[in-house]
């Protein structure tokens, strides 16, 4: 049976998702449009698959899944003899992968998040970014990015010589500080960070997504 | 070969590693205390093995770990015929642990320590908390709550019939917030939080872990 994912490809997380299913090569997933502008996500029905009422959630038979890095998780495991193996290969690997995709998670994703909300959405609803915020946010982004410089000096990737969901978690909010947000000096200013981006922004699966969401 | 834990007890990061062992029934780890009040994560030897200078740290032979809920998954995973079966019995529960695990992470975390720093950081400094952050993370707090209730009342824990990784990770920050920001009302006015919270705080994991920081 296939898989159904719910959610909107401009959504960050719903284009973590997207993503994992194409490195996986789930080629045979319904996709769900949710129209945010309607409020179909506060409505009964949405609320009852996501009791928060947010994109995306996956119903894979008796299934219902939310929260997008718990969903790729999931993916990456009910798939994991097919497509990119994105835990790694062994106990040791996938430990790091979820190291890297934690850190993601607490240190990268803040920060991103409030920066592209300040740079990117108030401006669209004219409102000017609070520079105090921009700024804290920014030295908070750039410690983690250093981490990263040094890391990623060592190795290809953040968890290793391999592609793996800790990268790939980075792809949305990376694109949207970079594009939306306008701040890609953080990252070209990093020869190894830039590397990188070049690395991962260039995947099949993640152009596909691009595709999806700018039609 | 023995795992080394580098942490302190009392706090909530190295707490949820360390009820992890403990639910995990592994006995024969190293405990290494961190002098934080001398600075030692932020010394050179220190910072080779966590380069954002936090605890914990986990080291299992070559591997060497940081992100408290990436340490928690590896010894759920290591340790996986042992102990409580923290990521439940298949794919489809462990998928439910993930999720509820990264709405610890991403909703309930945020709001529990921006309260805990408010209510009880702040006033051990002689600073006041700032009154509109409080209003605003408990608005937070209180939906993730409501939510919480909702799934409670269907199931005795979060993920289902059974205590997992995502219960046991709210363990820290919950007695936080009850005895250090002692807002223990939040809790007990939801009645099935409340019953949870009296479930897993009753734990032997944990009751050893809460001895362990009084110490």
């Amino acid at each position: 049976m296939a898989v159904t994912l719910y959610g909107l490809p401009t959504s960050s997380s719903t284009g973590r998702v997207l993503t994992t299913l194409l490195e996986k090569e789930v080629s045979d997933f319904k996709f769900q449009h949710v129209d945010l502008s309607n409020g179909a996500h506060k409505k009964p029905s949405f609320l009852s698959m996501q009791p928060f009422g947010l994109i995306p959630v996956l119903q894979d038979g008796d299934l219902t899944l939310f929260e997008s890095r718990a969903i790729s998780r999931y993916i990456a495991l009910k798939y994991e003899n097919q497509g990119t193996p994105l835990y790694g290969r062994n106990m040791k690997e996938k430990a790091y992968v979820e190291q890297w995709l934690e850190v993601e998670s607490q240190n990268f994703h803040p920060s991103a998040s409030a920066l592209v909300y300040q740079l990117s959405s108030r401006p669209k609803k004219g409102l000017k970014p609070e520079e105090e915020v921009v700024k804290q946010n920014v030295e908070k982004l750039e410690r983690v990015l250093d981490v990263y410089e040094a890391q990623l000096s060592r190795n290809p990737y953040l968890a290793g010589d391999f592609f793996s969901l800790a990268d790939l978690s980075h792809l949305p909010r990376t694109k949207s500080l970079i594009h939306s947000a306008n701040i890609p000096h953080l990252f070209t200013a990093r020869e190894n960070v830039h590397k990188w981006w070049e690395r991962i922004s260039t995947r099949p699966s993640w152009e596909k997504v691009m595709e999806m969401a700018s039609v």
